[in-house]
């Protein structure tokens, strides 16, 4: 299906029109996934009604469709999945200006508190009653955009240029975690930065330092066809393949001096044109892999930053004593907070690579939900077609 | 003359190989050049000897040219212009190490005290000690790059990649305004930013802005021959020509109405695809001029910006409840520090436009610098091209 | 009468009690106020019910009292002056949770829009659609607090600990401008700081400089007795008193090398100890007078901040070369925005000297704003005492 | 002795006086230390030649005594220890200016290349080639201060006001670290700050905290000695003594839990009067030891920052979950740079607790440091009393 199709908006003219009833992908237990038809009311005061059209798959969605949890997270009720999505306006609460029916809209699914210091400083991604769409964290859990309709509040709606499509606009969400990482680290103009891992995120995260005047950036996967596309499609401007190493029976000195290895491999690679190289000016790990964590204390230069975008290992084993002695900060990424507007414009500026062709694979209705979740987890399709980012369309 | 000749490095094969005599263009009073030859010593412990090859001619090299003074600076003695240059090392002081006779190296002009509190916190460019080339400030005048050769620090000399011509290596001076003047101004991706003035510096602020990821970069001059420049070739993603005022028999209230109006039209057309737009995100005054900074107070959104790059009116009446109502805050520029190495870096990477194509006139050799000074005044020359940089080759 | 007193809660036991009418003392035209009964409704549900039991008085209060308009904001219908101020709940909207009837709490009299630009970003002091009561920006004026009751977002009223007097913590408001200007300042352990004007504003922010472990913080005015009551008090460890000068007759030239002379003096005095001194690392004007701008670009070091606190002549005449040359940097100051929780633990701390004390003059009832007004403007009441901080209380 | 027996300068009245001989304490192997005559020079042209007054020992000093080596690093010479020094000018170089002989100074003892990208940038702490006093990293071997007589940088000493002792301008060593680390926290007035470890360090760091304007500072150690020390002379607003763990039996998840109570009850205490308190602002660990790393991650708030001052355990496992979730940074600390102007300031104006009360033990000449470094290593004397900061006066 052509982005075009996706951009054409409900034919609606009238300022409310709501339906009653709304169908819904609900995940009941690990793999089972039930279709289901919801009571939905008309919008609240402040609330849009959305027509769903395009949800992206995440790793956090296929964890929980897996096993029924997500880390430390159990899913303790039915759930629907979904949080990288866009839609259509079909429904405006009474107290809402500035939003008309058919409006194209992005979501950003975390609905914050906004009246804690975390909200009140324009950190809210670090709300404590941040209730987050498709996460088991808060009970009863918040529904994910895997569903015809729902309304939210049109405060987390953003409307949509011509030009941006609503497929573009769901993958909005993991570039705002490359946003939000990339603000943290401060990434200047001439720059060295090395990512670790060429997933969405990865791939966004490069694109995004790119951006910020990086004039080197290095991404480091295992797997070679994700790095080829990365250099392919201009993300990055060097690439490395990862050796594969079996760490299960390695001691933690093995395992330290293989990260150094690594390390020591791609800092030659990404600062082969600089007199005198110390190391990369960011390093970004978007695997949550431990080794990269230490390998990325190893690659920086004194002075420069660590950041930990990826989640992954919760205990890491550490070489603390090069954050010390070179002062290299590491830094915690968690999601993201007043990204979107500017992701929008960066989209519709068109500064970054196509965001639809990041889009491999794309399913037809939430009946399809099962078939792109089974998917979602590999690096290939049957094919032998990589995976990058796989779409529910409705 | 190509880039490529120039690029040819002397043929000297052994380390020490230094002339007793080098010819130097000096100014000894308005609009008079002289040639003459110096002695010229071997280099100090610490220094190289450089043969110069290209020498950019700057505002205030013109200033003094015409009026044997510069703002508040009057020369007091016979000076040698030319601070924005490149050359070829000749000879090699007996404590330096890491350079080759025949390297090709970019001048960093002004040799702080490296004691001070400016120097030691990394701020050098306010070192109150700061010697610089072909200012009248010190005194004696620490003479200009108009020579045959010279003999210059190390520390302040940097090598330059085999792809990076001598004559773009010149103007890593003025780019060097605008990346210190892009730092302090914290431009992020998505970012709205209003240039005024497209003359050298205001192009090369304007591409900087592009580089650090601002998505609409609008660049205003009264000369639509830059606007365009800038347009074709890449320096800004917007225009807007300013109309010429007559302001001399204005008085303030009048002359802060038209800089309103100026205000007003640029943010209207830099703002255009931003839904409830509040001005740009970050201002940066280019010209000097009084009405331009008042433009800038009143073009920058609340929480934004206004850089003040451009050396102008001393005094200036500003609208200062712009800045206060709004929290705009005026950052002041005084040349640079620390943008040397990031500068090659970035000419290296081919991410910014061509700055050779910038050199719009080239004279040969010092007996030329006359005419070369009677040029880079002007906005056309007598065939009626736009002048952009002059440099003289050497 | 003793703060204790004022500390007593109301002893109303119940969630809900709230009157049908409050009495406010309104402002109709210029020094003119009278006493109103107005409906007051049951809180809303994210709202409290507050009785008012202290309001201390602002040079805005004063300007409106006198003109009717403040600056370029003139009151278009009757207007209750009063937003520094502190109270009692005594009603509790049905959605609140986390207060009790009786809780003592400040009130942060600006509620904005929650979900613009700048509300999302943490600056919400500069959300456009910003409604502070006792000002006449917004149309229907939002009413002050010299009302016996009124309600207020939940969210914009914090509870008082116990030792925290509510007289202080009317004083909220004013050290909320001083935190928040010292915030904006980055102010460091061992720094020299000069604070232009004496007043509420520049004595809190003079001791907030202090606070922030600045070792000399001078204070001038040209009033000896606040300069006195600063030193003797603890707000700074330096005061300079300003000789009057009558500007009304000089011009630029003069009125700058009067600045000048201020300039040299205040720094004589503020860095006396400081080998090779360069003058303040960071100049607060708290008069908002162009003469102290102008002495605060010349007082300040390279490098340094100018912070501009007061509000006052919009249109200056600066040396804005030595903001450039020196890249002293002008920073706006327009309220503040997450200051109160700091606030509250700042005073419950007892890190400040005593704001009780700075309460020259009480006032007992609504009845009494019009003394309370035509005392607050002048330096010295009738008795030749300083006249400071003047407050009603309810 | 008195500190203004120290403070009384040589009464030499020449500006060149110079011995041609040099007493040294110089270890050459684990617990030997000799006394050594050394030859002298006259101080090169930058240099001073200063007669060392006043030694601390440091931890560092003690690990070569003890090992002949300090972490990673093993001595391969004679080293003469002693890095924390102030002394008296008795000799002065052609080029310097500004000193005279009998001016009292601090010396800083590392001495960086001036010219690298961190010594350029201002952070010449992370200089590669970094040559520092007493430390085995360099070779040849930099000399410590337990010498009579050392030529020195001028750049690198630091005149004293005539009310700061040589004893407290010893001090500024460990102060510069404590300066540095709270630095780079950005600690904020209001903050509630916590500190693991009652050293010199500790205590120093959670002085500064409290210049910072930290209205709560707890101090924790697992002796309540050093927590008492610093409760009763100022350093910290609140103590808390952690139980004495085994844990060289425990695996990582019983660490992790008994990190995760020690975090818990610290945090009762720190913020018993925060309401809905989320952890400290700040947490700085002074002890290098893994688990209160460990403690740290746990103890701060979202958004927070943890410090790791101490320099320990190379290889630490930690709770990186908490840092991403919560995006609690960690900052690595390694020395300090442009601290001594700003600790002479702050030691001048007496805004610290005494530093000369920190030394508990004094030793008389170098032929006492034998005493001096079997002592340092305790915690009590023979005597019971506590040992904070051994000095050797000379």
């Amino acid at each position: 299906m052509a982005p075009s199709a996706l951009a054409d908006p409900y034919p609606i003219p009238v300022r409310h029109y709501t339906k009653s009833t709304t169908q819904a992908s609900v995940l009941v237990a690990p793999r089972q996934l039930v279709l289901e038809n919801r009571t939905i009311s008309d919008p609240a005061p402040h609330e849009l009604q959305i027509a769903i059209k395009a949800t992206g798959i995440c790793g956090s969605d296929v964890s929980y469709y897996k096993k029924f949890r997500n880390g430390d997270l159990q899913a303790v009720a039915p759930l629907t999945l979904g949080h990288e999505s866009a839609g259509v306006v079909v429904g405006i609460g009474d107290a809402v200006s500035g939003f008309q029916i058919g409006d194209r809209v992005a979501l950003e699914v975390g609905v914050p508190c906004d009246s804690c210091r975390a909200c009140q400083r324009g950190r809210y991604n670090l709300c404590p009653k941040m209730r987050f769409r498709s996460s088991a964290k808060s009970v009863p859990h918040f529904q994910g955009t895997l569903q015809e309709r729902l309304n939210h509040p049109a405060k987390w709606c953003y409307k949509l240029p011509a030009h941006v499509s609503l497929e573009a606009a769901a993958l909005l969400e993991p570039l705002s975690v490359a946003i939000h990482a990339t603000r943290r680290a401060s990434v200047e103009p001439g720059d060295t930065v090395i990512v670790f891992g060429a997933g969405t995120v990865g791939l966004l995260t490069a694109a995004m330092a790119k951006l910020n005047g990086a004039t080197t950036v290095l991404i480091a996967d295992i797997d070679s066809g994700r790095v080829n596309y990365a250099l392919r499609n201009g993300f990055a401007t060097k690439g490395y393949v990862v050796a594969r190493h079996n760490l299960s029976n390695s001691d933690t000195a093995d395992r330290l001096l293989i990260a150094k290895d690594v390390a020591s491999e791609v800092v030659d690679v990404a600062c082969a044109e600089e007199p005198d190289f110390e190391g990369a000016d960011v390093t970004f790990d978007c695997t949550g892999k431990e080794i990269c964590m230490q390998a990325g204390l190893y690659a920086t230069r004194p002075g420069g930053q660590l950041i930990m975008v990826g989640m992954g290992t919760p205990i890491q084993t550490l070489p603390m004593s090069a954050s010390h002695l070179k002062e290299v900060d590491i830094i915690g990424i968690f999601r993201y907070a007043n990204t979107y507007p500017t992701g929008i414009k960066i989209l519709s500026s068109g500064a970054l690579p196509s965001l639809e062709n990041m889009i491999t694979h794309r399913f037809q209705g939430l009946g399809a939900a099962r078939d792109a979740f089974e998917l979602a987890g590999k690096t290939f399709d049957e094919h032998g077609k990589l995976v990058l980012k796989v779409l529910i369309e409705t």
